[in-house]
This record gives C-alpha cells, sequence and structure tokens, in this order.
C-alpha cells in the first residue's frame, strides 16, 4: 500500500494545517496613487475613497489603502498613498473609481490624483476614464497638460488646482483569496488575525479589503430563503455546533477569516503564506488550532490556493 | 436718515463676517450606535461604514462617526461609536444603512449594532429595518428576543453572535449647513479648517462628513455642460481670479469650506459658531481674512444660517 | 461552626476574583493642562513630556494622558490635554514638571501651560513652581500677568509668545493600585489587558503609565543579588512553573498586570472595577481565568484595594 | 570687478535661501531595534522608551523612533521599530538606554530588544551594556543563548520571556543639525515645518526629537541671568521686533525650527534637503519667506551644514 493514498499532514509551529484550497475569482483591478501637501491630508481623501469597499456584492467594488508612498515614490514629489481596486467587471470598475475620485479625492483639500500602474501600460491594457471625465467640474476652466507622453488636466478649485491624470489602465485581478485562523476562544482568534494582518499589510500587490481586514461572517452559498444566495457558514460558526453538521471540534471556539485580493496570483500566495506563518509562529501552542481556507469544491473561481503548497 | 439702510458690519478678531447665510436642506437622518470588544474593533467597523458617504450626488448618504462613546454610555456596556446618517428619502436611507451594515459592521469581529435615538421614539417617527433584514443572514439559525420593549436578533456568526437590533427610527434632519474660511494662503486655509473642524468634533447631533472634515471643491448649481447639474465655484477659485467675476481680492488666495449636517437647526447654528470661532481666534491677523456661507439665494433650501445671528 | 472561617468566593461571568488586595503607596500628585492651536499639536507635547513615565523607579514620575480636552473645558478655549503626574516626594515632583515642561512644552508650537487643580486650590495645598522657573528662558522680556487671581507669564518664543501659569498646586496622591490578569494563554491575556485598560480610559483622577497601559514583568521585593531592590515575579512566570513554588495552574499559562495612579482611593478602586469588569465580561468562559493582586503582605504600602470588597 | 566679492544669493520656489550654516555637534550614537507580537504593541514601547527625550540639556539623551520595520526587516521576524539614541558621552548613553529599556520595554507586553548596528559591529566600536544589566531582573533564572555569534538573554516575565540582546556597538553621531522657517504667518510656519517633518520621516540614519520634529523656542547661548547657559532667541521672536536687534523684517511673524541628530553628515544634509525642498514646493510663494540656520559663529560645533552648499 502506498502511502500516497494517505491524507498528508502539515503543521506549522503546532498549528494544524488543512489539506485545501482557498477559491478565488477573476477580477478587474488598478492601481490609483492619491498624493496631498501631507500625509494627514492624503490619508483623509484615502480612507474616503475606500471606505464602504469591502465587497463587490453590496458595495460594486473592493477598495483598500495598499501602501504609503514617501514623496520620492509618487509622480508629484509629494507623500501619499497607493490605492488598489477591484470590481467584477471594467465597467463596475470605471463607474466606482470616478464617484468615488469625484466624492472623496476632487473634494478633498490639495489632493491630485495619478494612475499607479503607468509601468504596465501596453496596448493589451483598457483604459478607464479619470480626469477624462472630472474635468468637466471645471466648467471649461479645466487646461489639459501632457508630460512624458502621459496626459493630466488640471482643473480649478478654491485651493488652487486639482491635478489628476486622464486615464488609468485597467488590468486583471483576483478576487477572494482567503484563510480561516480556527481558535480555542474568541481572544485567540482576535489576535491571531491581527498579527496576520498586520505583517501582510508590507506585502506588495494584495488588499484585505474588510474591516480591520478580517471578516468573521463567514458565508456558504445559498440559503433557506429563496431571496438569499448567500447565508452564515453554519459549519463554522460555534455556537451551532450541536445543531448543524459542524466542522468545530469541542475544543474550536471561534474562527475569523482574511480575505485578499491581488493583482496576480503571486501576490495573493505570499500574503497568505506570510500571514499564516506570522499568526501560527505567533499563537501556535497557545490557543490557535488549525488553519483553513474557503472554496466552493472548486466549481466557482478558477484560482485555487493551496494551502499545503504555498505554505510547505 | 436712519442707520438701518446701512450694510451690517460684524468682525471676529479683526477676521470679516460676511452678511450672508447658509443655505441648507431637508433630509431625513437617523443615529447609530456600533459597539465591540475594544475601540480598535468598533472603529474599524464604523471607519469602513462611513466611508464614501461625504455627498448624497454620489455616495446616496452623508454619514459619518458623531462621537467615541465608553462603555457606560452604550446599551450593551461595551466601547463603541455613534454614527449620524442623512439622505434625501426615508427609502434611501433604509436602503444604504441596510447594505453598509451588512458589509461593514455584520463582517466585522465581536461587533453589535444599535439605535442611538430610542429616547425620540414616538408614534410619529418611521421605522426603517435593520436586523429585520439582516437577520435572514443567519439561515434560520437567528434568535429574536425581547430587552425592555426593544425587540433585537441574535445572528450566528463565526466568532459567536451578531446582536442587531430589530429596527431604527427615521428623523427629520438638516443637510448642508456651512461656512468657507477665506485665507491669503492655502497653509492659513488648511491650518483655520483643521481648527475649526477639531472644534466641532466635540459638538453633539452634527457631523462634516467629507473628507477630514472639508472641502476645497466648492459648487454652484449648473454648468456650460447640459450633463453636469452643478460645477466648479469659479467664483472663489483664485486661479480664476482674473478670467471669471471672482468674489476673491488679490489678497485672499485660498479658500476652504466646512459642510455640516445636523439632527436639528440647533446643532448646526452651534457647531457653525464654534468652529467659525475657533479658526477667527487662532488666525485672525495671521492670514484668515473673512469667513463667509453658500447659498443659493435662498430659493433652493428652507434653512438659512445666518451668519450675523448666529456669530454676533 | 460558622461560615465565616470559610474563605470567600467571588466570580464575574465565570472568572474567579481572588480574595486578595492591591497594595498602594503615598505619592504626591499633580494636575496639568496643556493646550495648543488644535489637537495634533497638544498631543505631540503631551505624547513627549508624558514618555518615559512608567514607575518612578528609574523615571522618577509616573506621568500619563489623563484625558482629551475640549476647548470648553481649558482655560484659555483651546483644545488640549489634561496629564496627571506621581512622584515620591513634592521636591522630586516640582523637579521632573519643570524639566517635563521646559523639553517638551515649552518647546512646542502654539501650546499653553495650566494647573488643572485650580478648583482644589486652598491654603493646605503646597505650590509647585512652573512659570516662576521656566519665565527665565524669556531673557528678561517675560512679562507677568494677572487673571482671576491666578499669576501667569507670557515668554517670547520664535512662533509667538509661550503662555504658562506662574505655579501649581500639589496633592496627595496614592500610586501602585494594581489588578493582574491571569489567562490560559498569551493571546487572551492580551486582547483581555487591552478591554480593560479600554474601558478605564474614560476613568477620572486615574492614570496607567506603562506601556499601553500594561505591565508584563511583574516584580517582588529583593532578588539573589545584593544590588537588586527588586526582580521578576517568579511565582507567576509561566516558563519557571516547575522551577520555583509558583502560584499559576497547569492551565494558566500567561498573566498580565493593570498599574493604576490616582489622586484619591476612590478613582483607583473606580477603575479597578470598571476594568476588571470589562474584561471578566469580554472573556469569561473563553481563557480569562482568574483576576488577582499585587502586595507585599501589607506592611509596605497604607492603601489595601480589596477585591471583593470593590468588586460585590 | 570680480562677482565673488558680492553675497550669494539662492532662493528655492520664491522661498529666500540664507548663506549661513547650522552647527552640529559630536555626539555619542547607536540604533536599537523593538520588535513586539504586532506593531501596536511595538509602538507602545518606543513611544514610551522615547519620550521625554527631545534634548541632553535635561533629558540626558536625544530620542526616536527612526522608522517602522516589517518582519522581514527584523532579527526575530516580527514586525517592529528602529530607534536612534544620541547622548554628549558614551556614559550618558549607556545609563540611559538601561534605564529606558529597563522601564519601557522590558515591561511592555510581548517585545523583544536588539541591537540594529550589527552590520557596522568592529573592533573600534565599544559596546554599551543591554542584556548584560537587564538579565539580573530574571533573580537566576535568565538564561544565555549564543546565536551567530550573538549573545542574548532570555528573562522570565509573565507573559512569557524577554528577549534582550546582550549588549550594543556604539558608534560616533551628530546632534544639533537644523533649519529654521522664517514664515508671514503662524499658520504658514506650522504647514511648513509640517510638510519638511512628514518629508523626512522617511529619511535613514536620522531623527528630529523635538515634539512633532519641530521647536518653537530656539535659543541663544547665553542669558542676563547667570545660572542660565541658554535663553529666548530674541533676534527670531515677532513679539520682541521692536525691542531688540531683530532679524525679522515686518513681514517675518513666525519662524519654527527643526532640529536634526544623524548618524553621519550625509544623514543630516540629505534630511536638510528633504525637508527643506519640500517646505518650499509647497509654500513658496504662500507665506513661507525664508529659510536660515542655527549656528553660534562656527566656534562650538565642528560640523557645519553649509545651506548653499546642501540645497544647491
Amino acid at each position: 500500500m502506498s502511502e500516497s493514498n494517505q491524507p498528508a499532514s502539515l503543521s506549522i509551529n503546532g498549528v494544524e494545517i488543512e489539506d485545501t484550497f482557498a477559491e478565488a475569482f477573476d477580477m478587474k483591478a488598478t492601481r490609483l496613487i492619491v498624493t496631498a501637501i501631507d500625509h494627514h491630508w492624503a490619508r483623509q481623501a484615502v480612507s474616503a475613497m475606500s471606505g464602504f469597499g469591502t465587497s463587490v456584492i453590496d458595495c460594486k467594488i473592493e477598495i483598500d489603502i495598499e501602501r504609503e508612498l514617501s514623496g520620492e515614490e509618487t509622480p508629484d514629489g509629494r507623500p501619499g498613498y497607493a490605492v488598489l481596486a477591484f470590481a467584477m467587471s471594467g465597467g463596475d470598475l470605471e463607474k466606482q473609481i470616478i464617484k468615488r475620485s469625484g466624492q472623496c479625492v476632487l473634494t478633498c483639500p490639495t489632493t491630485a490624483l495619478f494612475s499607479g500602474l503607468e509601468a504596465e501600460r501596453d496596448s493589451t491594457n483598457k483604459r478607464m476614464a479619470l480626469g477624462k471625465t472630472l474635468r468637466f467640474f471645471g466648467d471649461g476652466h479645466q487646461i489639459s497638460k501632457w508630460i512624458d507622453g502621459q496626459r493630466y488636466w488640471r482643473i480649478p478649485v478654491m485651493d488652487g488646482e486639482f491635478l489628476c491624470q486622464h486615464d488609468v489602465p485597467r488590468i486583471d485581478g483576483i478576487g477572494g483569496g482567503n484563510f480561516l485562523l480556527v481558535a480555542s476562544s474568541l481572544p485567540v482568534a482576535l489576535n491571531a488575525a491581527k498579527v496576520a494582518v498586520d505583517a501582510i499589510a508590507e506585502s506588495p500587490g494584495v488588499i484585505a479589503p474588510f474591516p480591520g481586514g478580517v471578516v468573521r461572517s463567514g458565508s456558504k452559498v445559498g440559503s433557506k430563503y429563496k431571496a438569499m444566495i448567500a447565508s452564515t457558514n453554519d459549519a463554522y460558526c460555534p455556537t451551532l455546533r450541536g445543531v448543524v453538521d459542524s466542522k468545530l471540534s469541542s475544543r474550536q471556539n471561534a474562527v475569523l477569516e482574511v480575505v485578499l485580493d491581488g493583482v496576480d496570483f503571486e501576490s495573493i500566495a505570499g500574503a497568505i503564506a506570510t500571514g499564516v506563518k506570522a499568526a501560527c509562529q505567533a499563537f501556535g501552542g497557545q490557543g490557535l488550532l488549525a488553519v483553513t481556507a474557503g472554496n466552493y469544491g472548486g466549481k466557482l473561481g478558477r484560482h485555487h490556493f493551496k494551502l499545503h503548497e504555498i505554505l510547505r
């Protein structure tokens, strides 16, 4: 009898890593850069812009700060932030980007708005309107300007001018990478999730768009109510252990999920590895019991992040 | 000859207060309370929930944190935040509240969600669904619970249960209270706006929903482009002083606006007084030159905040 | 046989409260108020001023922010912070207050410095120098000013003038109130401590001067090394359970302490009650196992905070 | 006639750069790394450790956070912060480092403490005690451990063990690099200083140890009071313009100074260039009028940062 028939076993610092995979989806994506006179004002703009952007289900977009940028890393030499945005279609993405830029960046003192993807510009990338649409706010007083082959708009506002790139490329991205932290108690799950999200914060090309990077309302497809396409993942709800066919043992009393969107497979795989390892190193043997991942049997999303491959 | 024909004159610490008024609109409003295991997690939820909520034009809702609450001020004795939300209709308000609660509070570890308006509950206030709608996420495992005449739902999630009040009252509110700070230069305008917003932060019943509480893209009604219902307020754009019929003198080089939504006239009037006085005390004689307000000739909104009445 | 001979038993939400007491010491105390043009600059000053102020042993002073103040709560109508400071003697307290005010408040843009104890001024309170000493920095250009029976100094600096009250009262305070959270694992202890400190943050008259309000290096009196007057509290070190006479059971793997200084007995007793209850409500049944307190057999400090009396 | 006799003239974006120099001093320096379970706890430790560390005059040490570190940049793979510290002598530096580590790092949950200078270790660098002294807190239960030629101590505490490097190298550093921002009004000076400090925050090898990175109490050597070795720099106090021999014109109403300590000449020169350029770009033509620097005629400190050389 060959051992290849036996289920593989993997643990990190005493934490069992389940032999399963996270199932993720094709999305359309882009990166924006918001700069301002200082980080305070840039942060006001990107915090507003990336709010209510946790899940495409009701927000239409998943959007968050990727990382802080120094003046040496931005197009206009001022401090700023890179923001990543993901949507189910290019149309949704463009519509949301325009609305959020108009309401949260155009309005915010001293900001400017740029594409963060210029390096990847090529003929295969479609462009989405940015200044191209927002310029009309200038009521005819806006001025076009070309710099290094890129078009920008200078739109007069009460604190001077809002500088905004004409358009931004749209690239392919992946949404819904994830892992679940299974713990003996709520405080362990909370701390493990925080450590994982803190470690991932430095990872380029990836965002964790839920509040604090974490989801506690994991969902399954379908519901007993016809109108609901998804409902609580009862198999992972500790209060339902005696009621449904639970995946939680009697020692497993709290589960939190980290959901990740990324610009490519490697970004998400790398972030999963970073986050899981940090949580296991911190709390293996102290109540972090297992790590698993969410999927739909592989039928819905074509990107499969196999924990054992990523973490070995 | 009577002096009553002469234009009134008012200044605070050397800053000229124009004899004009802010014109504001009827809105529908509500107050929500979000609690969590600590302020960190409560803040994650309300920050997400109140993002992209600067103006009803594209956000459909204007929503922001009203203030931080200690455990002694919340229904479940845990730390939290009060959030105020405003929309053009009760339908818009209910729809946005449900979506934002579902995406940003239900999802966030350890949170609970309550109405913050119970004291004002009476037969004349319509109720908007909250747990009434969100409970279906529980897929039949949710449990109803009555406490002190109020109905709540306990919805099983991966970290335990999400406790959510059944519904929340809807009250009348006012949106679009405002004042403009006119300064000799951008840094003066930035600092004066910051001081004003910082002072207003303590005011109950009012929010300043734009990024950092401030707008630099003041708008006028109409545009040379047919599709645009509003466009840049060119009379207050310093770069257009030589081009349009400007309201700015040659010394006035930067203008910022604070926009306020409130639960009643007094809240907004009080916040305008607090903010304007703080800015004038701080920077009168140092580059803050004038305070004015935005209106549409009194034709659009029925609430008029007359600066000279409020500030005398 | 009377029940009075039996050890009392008390638990809160399943967490055992030990029948012991925190032993605290007489200290000298004062409250200062730092204001500035906005909370940003006031916070820079008080953060600097209250750093390296965790324990009198090497810092000579225990000092921390008591709470944020709105403009309506400060002597000059500007936003600010109240700071509480404690030392072993009036001389130490005055010396440290002067040094820290000179290095961290006088230096910080736009700040002013006031006593926060005026209401309690009476003939029995000694006064400590503040502006009385700092004024000499003005090199003869400082100006004295009396307002409502209080003396102030206006000291010329590069951003205008530093306004500083002449002197501040010194009152009796209490240092070393404390409680220990005993948990099944580190993440539980961390979260329980955070919840306790977050709850106490609102309590008036009290500070938790250690980093984040928490101590992990609990100490016992004495050491095997002659020069050390205190050393690690080995009875509460989980890694020493098999080596020393431990107070930890095999399930108790992490302990954190909250240390409190207060202006009177009631402030500290109230804060202990608030903190312990919040932690127990949050994590009883989830790994928070017991609450105890640190004392020296009652021989060193004359203030005894009996947990069972405070928490019943 | 040669032009070489004419004073050099330099301006950046309309801001006059004076042809003068900052005079700085030899100091002893070191870099420490503090890590923890997440950035929250690491920040609590380094904030406490670097408080009351603005100037050697009364603090004995100048110490501040250099930058945030990801897990990939620290010795133990956990998130953390690099801290730079400077003192007038090696003895002062060692004494302060030990006290601050003992009171603010040893005490703080989950932290570990390392040298951040290993790469520069060589026979010429003296070593200062760290774990070598702190270990005695372990009361004999501490354990020595060698990794890659470095010695560490594991000291039992209530949350597990405090890991601390045995000793740290001491290097030569420079203290007192500086520049002054001269503005038309206080809000301009405040914003210009903030922009400069925000830009410098990314610079390696340098700290700006005053509150928010800024000093408003510039000083001159000497005083009319014998006991004072320094007093207010009256030539730069706007309120004294009519009273003393002022360096301020009637348009110059507020001055703020940024003081910099660095590990070498290049670090400070680079930070001066970065900060001055950012402030001038932001506020030239808007009230930032001139940039100058503080010196003592070149007689006291041997490091001279000539603005015209650095900024050309």
